[in-house]
């Protein structure tokens, strides 16, 4: 097998997060329902935004936060996530590239505009969002450069992107082009509605193309249609080689094989101020681990450290250096 | 095999439990650490009696408080455990048969009087422990009845009895007689201090006779000498038929053989008064469950309800019947 060039590739929505906090009567005003990510026109983004008035704009996007934590652990990582030519989208090349992510995928010289994702943070730490998701959805098959994603140990999907069916086509190449270089696949479900549109597709892909495969509760309860922890925890064992399903604060559990079976702790927190990214991080964590020489359980403990970092402050990237927070565990 | 006669057959302290709600500061001026169980003598007994005045007497003894579990649940249950022939003997003996627990050990007719728990339970429901032991420690082989223990699927040990030389001839006699009719043995850890004065001996009883182990977090990470559940879940691996490990709010982990992992979260509880018997009633939903047919996850899920039951209320025994809490579960 060739070098490997990154420790991990990332593919997902390139998007910039809007994030504001605001109060539940915020919320209520404009019919936003707490907790869920709904997807907006770009009309509804213009209402939206011009709604929440003073806001911090950061890059974002889950696979993208999840390589910019890959990065900050010490690890080589690549993003492929499709901008338009605007200010947003140098916006976001320009913040990936800062922390040290490889980022080249072309940008849009037409079309919907960069996405965005206007993000509500009550005072309990919940995160309600509103996603227009503009040029990132037009990723095709032509986005995808070999080159990165053979030189890659692990190619990483992000679920959300398994809407657009030309997206969905540049999984299925990223994947068949990452096994036949002899590494390997790994899969977010990204969001329980995501997980209801396209469950069978996820499980088709999950058995046929995915080596490891990240969800939390919800969503692995969604992707296997059961109503406890525990029965789809049963429902996922042998369907690829690696599961690691988050549970919030109760930590994590991580699934190799036929019979190893890791239950990781939450890191502690001081106090959780916006829960945004904690799932993309738990990832960089588990992902950096692994590709790193570490075993399962303490690539899960790095997750879980990763993870406490970034619900610790608002944003979905991490604010201090991850490497320097991981020597001992 | 014989039909059996009792589902499970418990070999305990047999304890009456002296209950009193007192404020932190009771804990200080009676040099009292919170949280602990600590071992005091006949005199100390008197004393800190003395000082509790007011209180609530209730028969109690760890593993005879999970056989007055099974019996809540609706299985057959029955108790070993030494009284001496006084007024808490009676009242022990009284109870326990009332809740419908076979129990014939012959009372002691001289030596220490009948052991007895003092309780401190403070606002936070900690509680912490001072306990004579006095007669229930003088159980010895010629108590265990080898009927009981051949007509009973389960034969339950609790590790507080592993401190007394005649006891632990006792547990050993008692395991070779289940053994030779076919028949499981379970064991509690009962308590880490128990755990750290015994280690080899529990390691020893655990690979040698134990079909079924019972531990908290704290109990299987002091067995082992690890500082992490996840380390001392893989130590466990492979060691006993079945390992139920308990972590409070955290709910519970359950292994079977070679490669089953079940991870069963905590029954709510609306409000936590009083944490007694937590570990004792988990353990008699599992025994139940494990002996009334159910596969391993809702024996856990059992034994999680059970234990909800009991810490929402002061004392160690149900006080609701059991069996009409888990018809949906």
């Amino acid at each position: 097998m060739a070098e490997t060039r990154f420790d991990v590739a990332g593919i997902g929505n390139a998007i910039v997060d809007v994030l504001a906090r605001r109060t539940d009567d915020f919320l209520a005003e404009n019919e936003l329902v707490k907790g869920t990510m709904s997807l907006i026109d770009a009309d509804a983004a213009d209402a939206v935004y011009g709604a929440l008035g003073d806001s911090v704009e950061i890059s974002g996007g889950s696979a993208a936060n999840s390589m910019a934590g890959v990065a900050s652990l010490g690890g080589d990582a690549a993003f492929i996530g499709k901008v338009r030519d605007d200010d947003l989208g140098d916006a976001f090349a320009r913040d990936i590239r800062d922390i040290g992510v490889h980022y080249e995928t072309e940008a849009a010289k037409s079309g919907a505009g960069t996405a965005r994702c206007l993000i509500v943070v009550t005072p309990d730490a919940q995160r309600t969002m509103q996603t227009y998701l503009g040029a990132s959805q037009d990723l095709d098959p032509g986005d995808i450069d070999p080159e990165i994603v053979k030189g890659a140990a692990i190619t990483y999907l992000e679920g959300y992107l398994f809407d657009p069916p030309l997206a969905k086509e540049a999984f299925v190449k990223a994947s068949e082009i990452a096994h036949g270089a002899g590494r390997r696949v790994a899969l977010t479900l990204s969001d329980q509605f995501c997980v209801d549109r396209h469950r069978e597709d996820f499980r088709k892909l999950v058995e046929g193309h995915v080596d490891i495969l990240f969800a939390n509760e919800s969503e692995i309860m969604s992707l296997y249609e059961v109503s406890s922890f525990d029965d789809a925890l049963q429902a996922v064992h042998g369907k690829c080689d690696i599961a690691a399903l988050t549970r919030s604060e109760k930590g994590s559990v991580l699934l190799h094989g036929a019979g190893e079976v890791h239950v990781i702790d939450a890191a502690p927190v001081d106090k959780v101020v916006d829960t945004t990214g904690a799932g993309d991080l738990y990832a960089a964590g588990v992902l950096f681990g692994l590709t790193n020489g570490y075993d399962l359980a303490r690539a899960g403990r790095i997750g879980s450290v990763a993870a406490a970092e970034v619900i610790g402050h608002m944003g979905a990237r991490p604010l201090t250096l991850l490497r320097d927070l991981i020597g001992s565990i």
